[in-house]
């Protein structure tokens, strides 16, 4: 393991955030609040990222062991020390409490403990909803956007680019950062403007947005998206939940005129037609609790694109929904949206790997002498991939019966803790029953939110780094 | 695909069939009840089946897609003409409510339809637990024990017997047969006669040795064991079902004196392991809701065995327990008990070999170059059965899903959607919330009874058999 390296990483990490830290302070300043809690977090960040930084180890060289430590080490500490602005200015009274709420942030689940938002300091609530735009796209890719990393650097995207597959755009790893920073950046951009458009205050408008764009779901507003009375606002999201959950790598293509990729991709195609399936099953199983029929496909819509992009905003509560349209909700949890987007869940991309082989499995029974391999998008997929997708799904499988059964020891009913966890898990946010749309997650033991913290973080991660980060046999000496 | 040859043996069962019936016939004989309804249902299988078996077909070979589809359709076939002395009898009018009873007593659920089980004929309610016996062990293992049967046999064991790994216990298919059906058959009249020990009458010892040894969960009273007011009767039931969640070649190699066998078996302290902590924690969560400390261990151990057996016995609602019970019962009901019992779930030693390949690729992250074997009792268990032990896991999710969104159409509840699919395909019986101990399965819709009943059956023939009857591919000619 090179220490040296992994500390200087985590220092570098640290100062970001002190960096992305000044922006909340500036609107706290704009709004003429304390900018107390920004200053000292800051402070604090310096004061022990900068030695760190000074020097630049000689050995610059990290694998994939350091790339999955630095990764999941830097997302913990991050979020430790984001906790802090929320219980310096008492809008969170409790660490643990903020820490879950921190989690929530750049995991870009949107799991809240907060009962009653409104009301909260404007700079509080801004850097609350600024941690889903920074974990979105992540904090390791913005560095390397901004600082060439010589040494193997491949490792850190690998580790917290979410999806099956990961690779460079170009040949070069700092232009593929960029790019898909770029993309972020413009189409948060064109979120804020139409969102503006549609009549949302500004400092409203960038809040949300930064909740769009991550696929987090924060809000500033105790009803959520509801709370607005905009059906143009709740179009515009739902529309932009949907753009965010699919992998960015297209929006790539599109830009250098590779429209072809996009027909291509069975993940979009897949991923629309669930989300088409869903709308209009809601819009059936509903349609007689709306005044009207836009009414009606507006909030399915919303709610569709709201879950399947692992989102979570709501504008209606789902929880009274009737049965299947719940069950098929909780489906769409898991499997989540497209791998290299801004959202959580399994990925599309990664069921499809696995669906085809099992397929494949099946074939081979009946024909044992049959050769065949598993083709995403026309092209053979590496059985190295195809066996990773599928121990994905059964890591995934291990870490969600441990969470589960973890916190049901604060005895709530079977739903809570199931959708609980897979909520967490997944990066959405709410679940049903009492953390269901119209609930929160203030009622956990502090046993339970540590769980659901780490499990937020697992989720966002994709399990390899915070696993090989608690594993014995990574800090072993050969 | 032999189609002479599969006719062939789908009539032989249907004779098996009919020979069976011939008892509760006997029982009803002897109660003065009319045997009418089993003479006709008699009747009807000999009229159907005698005409294919007069001509054994020349091409006696059969292969794995001919073993899956041979054990497929017997067990289809044998609930189709089973359900109808319920019918006939007027025991269950409804047809397709008394299919899903048959499909519940041979795949060894015990999930039942009924309200009100006492006061029906007591010949009818033996053919209903005699169910269970049957399919406990398996009517093809049963057909094979009696009659030789050459060319590739060892197909249809391997399709109608649980677990990972298959194989014969001695050279000879036939006496690997008449093996495991002799000890069955021994510890099923070992659990009579202490039944008939506790003061249990006779009718009442054997439909219950019936349910505990099929590991299936059919009482004759409506309150199910609870009902008997009798705690020797209670201890008995709860050792009898751990041992019938035991794999039966661990008592055929106890039989043939060898003992280490015995405790070599990971499997064995897996499953022994989480007896003991699910009794612990139950105990711990539940003591102050019992007059006195043996009533608490009693129903402890009773509801811990019932469930990891998949038996589905109760003498406690334990849906009124506290939440970490609840959750953890559960579990146990997901994993089920061991390979090559008479048991339901996924399978201890599956979700073993599972575990330790995740493990694996967990190690082959952090060193690329090592490679490493999974082992399983000492022995390296080969890569085939690895992957296909995996395998097992994701098809066994889609269908829990599949299923899962399909049940949810008729409104119910989220935690009775998902512990309902989960305790029919998972051969238990009772789930959570309306089907509960306190409840049954009456109230879902004729479509989602057919949905469940197939998934009793997907269950006990673990997956492979029913979908390899459904594809198409199957079928398709060369």
């Amino acid at each position: 393991m090179n220490y040296r390296m992994l500390l200087y990483l985590l220092c570098v990490i640290l100062l970001i955030e002190a960096a992305f830290l000044l922006i909340p302070l500036l609107v706290a300043l704009v709004y003429g609040e304390s900018v107390v809690p920004f200053l000292i977090t800051v402070g604090v960040l310096v004061a022990v990222a900068v030695p760190g930084v000074l020097q630049k180890p000689k050995n610059t060289k990290i694998y994939a062991k350091e790339g999955f430590v630095t990764v999941a080490l830097s997302w913990l500490l991050m979020s430790a020390f984001g906790a802090l602005p929320f219980v310096l200015s008492g809008a969170i009274p409790n660490y643990i409490d903020a820490f879950f709420e921190t989690c929530s942030g750049f995991s870009t689940t949107g799991a809240s403990i907060l009962r009653v938002i409104e009301g909260l300091p404007k700079g509080v609530l801004f850097w609350r909803s600024f941690t889903h735009w920074i974990g979105g796209m992540g904090v390791l890719v913005f560095m390397l956007a901004i600082l060439p990393q010589g040494g193997h650097a491949i490792y850190l995207l690998r580790a917290e680019v979410p999806g099956p597959t990961k690779g460079k755009l170009v040949p070069k790893l700092r232009h593929t950062a960029i790019i898909l920073y770029g993309i972020y950046i413009v189409l948060t951009v064109a979120e804020v403007v139409a969102l503006l458009i549609t009549g949302m205050p500004l400092y409203d408008s960038l809040v949300n947005a930064f909740g769009t764009a991550g696929t987090g779901g924060f809000s500033v507003l105790n009803d959520s998206i509801a709370g607005y009375n905009n059906p143009a606002a709740e179009w515009v999201i739902a529309v932009f939940m949907l753009i965010f959950g699919i992998n960015f790598n297209l929006y790539f293509f599109i830009l250098i005129g590779k429209w072809r990729e996009l027909l291509k991709s069975e993940e979009l195609r897949v991923y629309l037609s669930l989300a088409l399936i869903s709308v209009t099953v809601i819009c059936i199983q509903t349609y007689n609790t709306f005044d009207s029929f836009s009414d009606c496909i507006r909030s399915s819509f919303f709610q569709t694109t709201s879950i399947v992009s692992t989102s979570g905003f709501s504008t209606r509560d789902f929880d009274l929904w009737p049965g299947l349209t719940k069950m098929l909700l909780v489906f769409l949890m898991f499997t989540g949206s497209c791998a290299g987007s801004t959202a959580g869940g399994v990925k599309i991309s990664r069921l499809l790997i696995v669906f085809k082989n099992t397929m494949r499995e099946i074939k081979h029974m009946l024909h044992p002498r049959s050769v065949n391999t598993v083709r995403v998008d026309g092209e053979p997929v590496p059985e190295e991939t195809v066996r990773s997708a599928v121990n994905y799904i059964t890591l995934y499988l291990t870490v969600f019966i441990v969470s589960a059964l973890a916190i049901s020891v604060d005895g709530f009913s079977f739903e809570t803790n199931f959708t609980g966890t897979l909520a967490c898990l997944n990066n959405i946010g709410p679940g049903l029953g009492k953390v269901g749309p119209a609930g929160n997650y203030a009622d956990f033991s502090v046993f339970s939110k540590i769980i659901l913290s780490f499990d937020m973080l697992f989720g966002r991660l994709e399990l390899m780094p915070m696993i090989i980060l608690f594993s014995p046999s990574t800090w072993r000496k050969k």
